[in-house]
């Protein structure tokens, strides 16, 4: 697809201005370690497509978006990753940053990630500052609280889960910057855009789970029953394997019906059930393609 | 001081933010305890200061950067009491955040309070766009790496220092942020406001430094000694108490004279001399006196 290659170059591009003074080489070398190789940029990607079905008149803008949004996926699985959270000794078939460089600078390359986002935007303001200052505030509400990524995580340290406002928060977030910094990005008014972005965010949560079920951990690069383990609400324990399998179906088909008409509209829609196709892993696993006939 | 009431006022309205939908409450409560009772507040006080003495003429404007930059020094002390770091049981006198609220609710916390630092930037920016962007670059540049308080922290984990470029991001990146936001905010350049803030950020270091191996726990609302228990490089040890004085001395004297010509020069040079005074810690011991006359 074409958009790796923006993708790629904009996040390269990020990367670079860690390098552009003297800097402790060890915490420059964890940050490329968190960024590159890349998992799917599946965010920066539905970015970018809907920046793109919107007319992309500002691409510079719309690349600094997809950058940013990735940036701060990227520091959100270093930070997750910590001993104090998930454990992981591994991530995308490698190592964990706090595995590969110790503790205090995962903690740091999360934290230096989380700046550098807000930072590549507001690099990109010449080209259009009332867009990019939408696209900060935007970025903000769905990273922090009390309805970004980091109060989706912090809602496991609660007694009592509000479980919409967790998956809402926890991966929803993350997809709703996505549709919604799209749009703006290319001078569109993203509130009709969140449904796309919640939908395709509760639509992955669904595949996770099943992943996490389902699949082993050289499949997916990282460990297996995780969901299991840290007893975390999961759709696959709420319903089943046919359940979920089921549910995630009628989701991505709320998502393409959520799609605003926009001059790209019929390419967006192919692009999410391509993504549905890829999402619903029932056909790697024998078992689980019996479960859902059965 | 006047500004107390301005900077207390900017920074509750931030923390507003993160109770302004449903998000984990043990969360927002890590917020608030990381946040208040807030310390000597010195950062936003020097930033309004420059910006009052360059006119002020965006109030708005430079309180958001008052308490942006506040928000950011207390997201750098609950990461920096993490037990990969300091792991310190105490800050201002109560329990860090960690102890308080666990490990994983700290880190959030801390990741939380740096989003909402740029967003409470990108919403002040209707006041004037350019200004907040340049605000917004200004932070990022000061927070991040290669030359913020992330990239000094991360020196630490280095095999081999450059104290030089150590020091300057690690204590004095936000006073470097306070001089050139509060230039910024007001409309002036903030490039000649650079050197008072390295200078006062120098001082602080070395005022830091003499406290640490002079005062006790009681004095400081934190653990004493920590310097030399975690072989971090200070003042102190390579130049003794005297040597340390003096040298503190001299950095303060040449804070005063780099200040850039600007109404309201002579109010900020009796601010420095009144920081200046609080700073030296040697009357607070007797024994440090004895040994700085000595």
């Amino acid at each position: 697809m074409a958009l790796d290659g923006r993708i790629e170059q904009a996040v390269v591009g990020a990367l670079a201005l860690t390098r552009s003074g003297e800097g402790p080489p060890r915490l420059t070398a964890a940050l490329d370690h968190a960024v590159f190789p890349g998992g799917a940029r599946i965010r920066p990607t539905i970015l970018l497509s809907v920046a793109m079905a919107c007319g992309d008149d500002r691409p510079g803008l719309s690349d600094a978006a997809a950058s940013a949004l990735e940036l701060i996926h990227c520091a959100s699985l270093v930070h997750d990753d910590l001993p104090c959270f998930d454990d992981a000794d591994m991530r995308r078939g490698k190592a964990s940053v706090h595995r590969a460089y110790g503790e205090p600078l995962a903690v740091l390359a999360g934290d230096s990630l989380i700046v550098l986002a807000f930072e590549v935007l507001a690099r990109a303001a010449a080209d259009h500052p009332a867009r990019a200052v939408e696209l900060i505030k935007l970025l903000a509400q769905r990273t922090g609280a009390p309805g970004g990524i980091c109060a989706g995580q912090g809602w496991e340290s609660e007694p009592v889960i509000n479980l919409a406002a967790y998956h809402r928060a926890k991966t929803g977030a993350l997809f709703m910057a996505a549709t919604q910094m799209g749009a703006a990005a290319a001078g569109q008014d993203p509130e009709p855009w969140e449904e796309l972005g919640a939908r395709i965010g509760a639509a992955f949560q669904v595949a996770d789970d099943l992943k996490d079920a389902l699949l082993t951990p050289e499949q997916t690069g990282k460990p297996a029953g995780q969901d299991a383990a840290h007893q975390r609400p999961s759709a696959v324990t709420e319903m089943g394997v046919a359940g979920a399998a089921r549910y995630l179906k009628d989701i991505l088909g709320g998502a393409i019906a959520s799609i605003p008409s926009c001059p790209g509209e019929a390419k967006l829609a192919a692009l999410v059930r391509a993504y549905a196709e890829k999402m619903t892993p029932v056909h790697l696993s024998p078992s689980a393609a019996s479960a859902v006939r059965g």
